[in-house]
């Protein structure tokens, strides 16, 4: 059973992953698993059943003929059977490590790009995640959900074939938790939503602005982590992804496109992280946060100051990142 | 001039770091230096001016003949010279980035292992983070101080030749902030300091215990971010690292040599880093602070779930790891 545990210092929680106990030797670099893709049509007997499925045309469960589909992860970092069990030892705190991790097949094609999809496939991908999160929103064990996309090796992806993660924890991650903290407190001084203020600057002053779309913007933020950091979030205040509409998710679908087309463009198909962060599932304070994509392409190594600090060193200002993908700086291939 | 940048919600600081702008041709992986090296024995003239440097035999100042060597970094990342300039951009915060950005220069030998050296030659470098944390911490300017060591190139190292830096900053990191918060809540609670009752629980229990070494121990976090993550500190109250004595530093020499030795056998030479916390310069709170040395070898990737959550999977547990450091572990190659 994977666990849960708390550093007393720091009171960040981490998964300790059993169920994929590393010894020294499984280390070594690219060890892919060998064999057919169980992502791909015809391995859906490899991967477990599914809980969901989009079939345009029909079909049985668990067999081919879907568009997306997502399916437990066949080495999952919490286990979605049991109870939370919190225990002491000495000094410290653990509790069974409770929890979903879910995998979204996002399209049959092996390796197709995101951004070369039907928008109308990726609203499905999107969709799919709603549906998850709704659902296991209601688990009272359960705190919080992260969709997140690892794409290429050097952003963490072990499998080639396009999907996204979901994990589902008992405990409202630390980064949530500081995100919200900071928009209950401006919240507290201004009455308004921090989210919404930053859109409205942003949308003012133009600088920082990569693009537009309906009910959506994405932008470069003021104090990014790292080079080309991208945020896509609603214009109005919106809390949970839940709540989004099915023809938001097509506008929603064809602004995640372009903005990774055009990072591709602009970096050479660089491999890149995007997370979700919607509220938290029952804080008396869900209504204050906004929720928001970040899409971090990997073109930089975390190093030993910003281990050490958290502190980030990011040599392309915002200004400058926008201005590339807006198609408007001088070697930008986007325009 | 880099700027130092505010994020409105999470509260974290990032750096813009001009000084090495980046375009997007400029991510090109591996674009390794040509020449020769500016570190090696010769190369004096490459580098600013030293700032320290131990000569065994005597010689001149950016000549030959050192066995230890600190200069600023030619690409600084905070700029030594200036005010800071606190400036707001609406919601946003800002300040120049004034701070110290320094390379310890570990040996003149190019490919050494730093457990090759003479513990005598590693207590120098020691020496060296010591003097300097120690004049920076008299800057007024300056809030903190955080020396770190980047080894290979999947660890964030740009440059073979051995070497750490220190970065200055005009601010408390947030992650030691973190620190001495949970230090600080401790104390109230406890009349004790967190980490000695760390070391005294670890020491009674023995299971994640690496080594002992007089007024050190070595050990494995209960909670670690990423496997074999390590941990140094002294025994006794230290909050500030500049305390060390001579005599001292050769003993955690000789055990942080250890360590890393222990741990290129285990894990077959893994890129590294190594982080070194000591206390806030001025914080009313610094004594409440224990300096320890952090070291994590990098063996696998930040992906987006950490990204997303600052929860971290990690698949090693502890009592494993310190099993295979301490050489008990079947495959361990360690006794």
């Amino acid at each position: 059973m994977p666990e849960l545990r708390k550093d007393p210092i720091a009171g960040r929680w981490v998964i300790i992953s059993t169920e994929r106990a590393r010894r020294p030797s499984d280390f070594a670099a690219g060890a892919a698993a060998p064999g057919a893709c169980a992502f791909c049509p015809g391995g859906e007997a490899s991967t477990p059943d599914e809980l969901l499925a989009v079939r345009p045309y029909g079909g049985d469960a668990n067999g081919p003929g879907w568009s997306v589909r997502v399916v437990p992860n066949k080495f999952p970092a919490l286990r979605v059977e049991g109870e939370l069990e919190p225990s002491g030892e000495g000094l410290y705190d653990r509790t069974t490590g409770v929890g979903a991790h879910e995998v979204i097949i996002e399209t049959p094609s092996h390796d197709a790009a995101m951004w070369d999809l039907a928008p109308r496939a990726v609203a499905d991908v999107l969709g799919a995640y709603r549906a998850r999160i709704a659902d296991l929103a209601r688990d009272p064990r359960l705190a919080y959900a992260m969709v997140f996309k690892n794409h290429g090796e050097g952003a963490g992806a072990s499998l080639v074939h396009p999907h996204s993660q979901l994990i589902a924890t008992p405990i409202v991650p630390i980064m949530v938790e500081e995100e919200l903290a900071g928009a209950v407190q401006h919240f507290r001084m201004k009455k308004r939503c921090i989210w919404c203020d930053i859109v409205h600057q942003e949308r003012r002053g133009r600088e920082r602005l990569i693009l537009e779309a309906g009910p959506f913007v994405a932008l470069a933020p003021f104090a990014p982590r790292l080079p080309f950091e991208t945020w896509i979030l609603p214009t109005d205040h919106r809390s949970s992804f839940e709540e989004t509409t099915g023809p938001e998710l097509e506008v929603l679908a064809g602004l995640l496109q372009e903005v990774l087309r055009r990072m591709a463009r602009v970096l050479h198909t660089p491999p890149y992280n995007y997370m979700l962060h919607s509220a938290p599932f029952r804080s008396t304070s869900r209504e204050r946060f906004h929720w928001h994509i970040e899409i971090i392409p990997k073109l930089t190594r975390v190093a030993g100051f910003e281990w050490g600090t958290g502190f980030f060193i990011n040599a392309t200002p915002p200004e400058e990142a926008a201005r590339y993908l807006r198609g408007e700086a001088p070697e930008s291939p986007v325009s």
